[in-house]
């Protein structure tokens, strides 16, 4: 077998990526507003912020949660962080990574992001303590939680996203093979996107308005300057319990959730976006049930919004569990500090919400989410 | 909570029925020849062949491996069949199951197909002991095999493929839940297409001529009349290191196949559908090693031939495995009779391919795919 030398190989490399930029849409160097196969292919990787966060969400996702095998020696997070911008930078663009042995499989980005955060651990070393934002804590103990080791917190997140899954298996592989010497990969998240979740529930409906991202989603850099464009990400994994939610009925379904399972209309309009009127009373009893999930989730304050980017998961059941499924959502939540916007709403759902009858959380995770780069990811952090 | 009968629930699920339709392309009643999500969004169910076996490949596909409770009751394996059947016949043209209490989710076919396979522990029954196709027998040992008892042979496939995870999800659903106290599901395997696999090889590339399926891919009764239009699965599970493969560089990688990676070309050739030329030398040296994986999977004789669905699989790996990946192939061959056209290529596979260093046989399983329905699947089986 012939063996050529590295050098040779990364010119190999280098010269095959024409055939994957040829071949793919042109970046047009701002997000694109559309999900359709028809919308340009790029996402930018450089910018304000980073993208796969306000962008519309798309269909395949993979969160890889990874802890550093050296937390207290910063220097190797920030090469980590410079080697996965190199090929972030090129891959998200349909361009093979530094040292991608399959380039074919990047000429078709499919609108892949790849936007990476930091959780606690990541600022154990010296250099980095006080750097660490105030919020990026363990969330409280909700009463509802089961949550499970396998699922939990890690010292650094990546969240690979695109319309692709042959371009998704391509780049988490490129991101997790390069720092394989220097980070242990704790879980890995697959999930998929839909509109509905796999209750036939419309969700996602409600969103802060997008001319309030820079109050209510970006860092303002006042407590941690270095953090100013970034956000915070609560990953949650909430196992859904199919069989008993199928066995009730529909309209117990409905009240349970406060929307209409057709067209997820609140139970007091007839469209999705309509406003609930938790007022509306027929027969003296509440339309929106005070237990329902949109009575317990709606927010009592102008603060208590945050983005909502839900995925579906659906896995094979553990051998030998006797289960028809292992499925339910990825629920992963975009706010400026989580403590003030996510937490309240969350402590409510904990405390009451119908849907917590079929629904367990079973990993729960905070993440500092870096700001989008000018060179590389986490500049600001190491500067 | 309010409670309504199982009618009315039934009868609210097939109200919403007409929804679903309508949000979905009409059917075309054939095959649809292109695989872009602007193609008819829905395949036949009933016909002569069962779809989803000569179909343009679906993106995402779960082969569902199921066991039945009791096989010495060939009625049960009826009776699943019609549910199936009834179920398939509705969801893969855009409208609700029977039970769904998602119906929302299957408006949306995504030109989803339900496939149904017997293995031999299908035939267990006195009554159907005498219909066990000749060919429907464990695989031979292949000295490459590493095989493990979960992936291994089951007395039922379902093959459901759709171009949409979130309808996948819901069918895969609706396949399992009515059938779970009369048969356990022994493993899913999920996969997806793109074209090329996790080796960045483009594959599926020699298939039989279409004008042959008639001779080369569909049962033509004799042996079993009833198995008319029917054929067989062979389905193998390839476990692929991708931490060795990458260690090989390109040139080496490309005679390990004997094709390209750039464009899938034969070494002797310029483009992936030219025939390769094994008797070519350069300086005496054949330009495609006769070790290569083309040159041992090539046909020797003109019955060594049948039909490639190859889906790739990632999944995270293991806890505690230390694995970076747990990735392969679902190599799914489909023939008239796999003694005769699938084995044989197997063999010289098994006996000697440059690629065995770097893939692993895993699962290995054989089915007898159905005759497509005219009322119900198996129907020609009781008869």
């Amino acid at each position: 077998m012939t063996r050529v030398s590295r050098r040779t190989l990364l010119t190999g490399g280098i010269g095959l990526a024409g055939i994957g930029v040829g071949a793919a849409a042109v970046g047009v160097g701002h997000e694109v507003s559309a999900s359709t196969t028809d919308a340009p292919s790029t996402l930018p990787f450089f910018g304000e912020h980073q993208s796969g966060i306000t962008t519309p969400m798309q269909s395949h996702v993979n969160f890889i949660g990874l802890d550093l095998v050296d937390p207290a020696d910063h220097r190797v997070l920030q090469s980590i962080l410079r080697m996965w911008s190199q090929d972030a930078a090129n891959l998200t663009q349909g361009r093979p990574g530094f040292s991608d042995t399959e380039p074919e499989l990047a000429g078709d980005p499919s609108r892949l992001s790849i936007a990476v955060g930091l959780g606690p651990g990541a600022f154990a070393s010296p250099a980095l303590a006080s750097r660490r934002p105030g919020w990026l804590t363990p969330l409280p103990d909700f009463a509802i939680d089961r949550l499970r080791p396998e699922w939990g917190q890690t010292d650094l997140v990546v969240a690979v996203a695109c319309d692709e899954p042959m371009t998704l298996a391509h780049t988490v592989r490129l991101v997790i093979a390069p720092v394989r010497t220097r980070t242990r990969v704790r879980w890995m998240q697959q999930g998929f996107h839909h509109g509905r979740n796999l209750f036939g529930q419309v969700d996602g409906t409600v969103q802060p308005d997008a001319r309030r991202y820079d109050d209510l989603v970006w860092n303002d850099g006042r407590e941690q300057p270095w953090m100013a464009g970034g956000t915070s990400l609560v990953l949650r994994r909430i196992a859904m319990n199919m069989d008993t939610w199928e066995s009730l009925d529909r309209h117990g379904r409905e009240l349970s959730m406060g929307r209409t399972l057709d067209n997820g209309a609140p139970l007091t309009g007839s469209h999705e976006t309509d406003d609930p009127v938790f007022t509306a009373t027929s027969g003296g009893i509440p339309v929106i049930p005070e237990s329902s999930h949109i009575a317990r989730a709606h927010r009592r304050t102008d603060r208590e919004q945050f983005l909502r980017r839900p995925y579906s998961y659906d896995v094979p059941p553990s051998p030998g569990s006797g289960d028809t499924s292992d499925s339910g959502l990825i629920f992963a939540a975009y706010q400026r500090d989580p403590v003030v916007q996510y937490v309240p709403v969350q402590q409510r759902l904990s405390d009451h919400d119908a849907l917590n009858e079929w629904t367990t959380p079973i990993g729960s995770a905070v993440y500092a989410m870096l700001p989008g780069p000018r060179e590389y990811l986490g500049e600001t952090l190491f500067a």
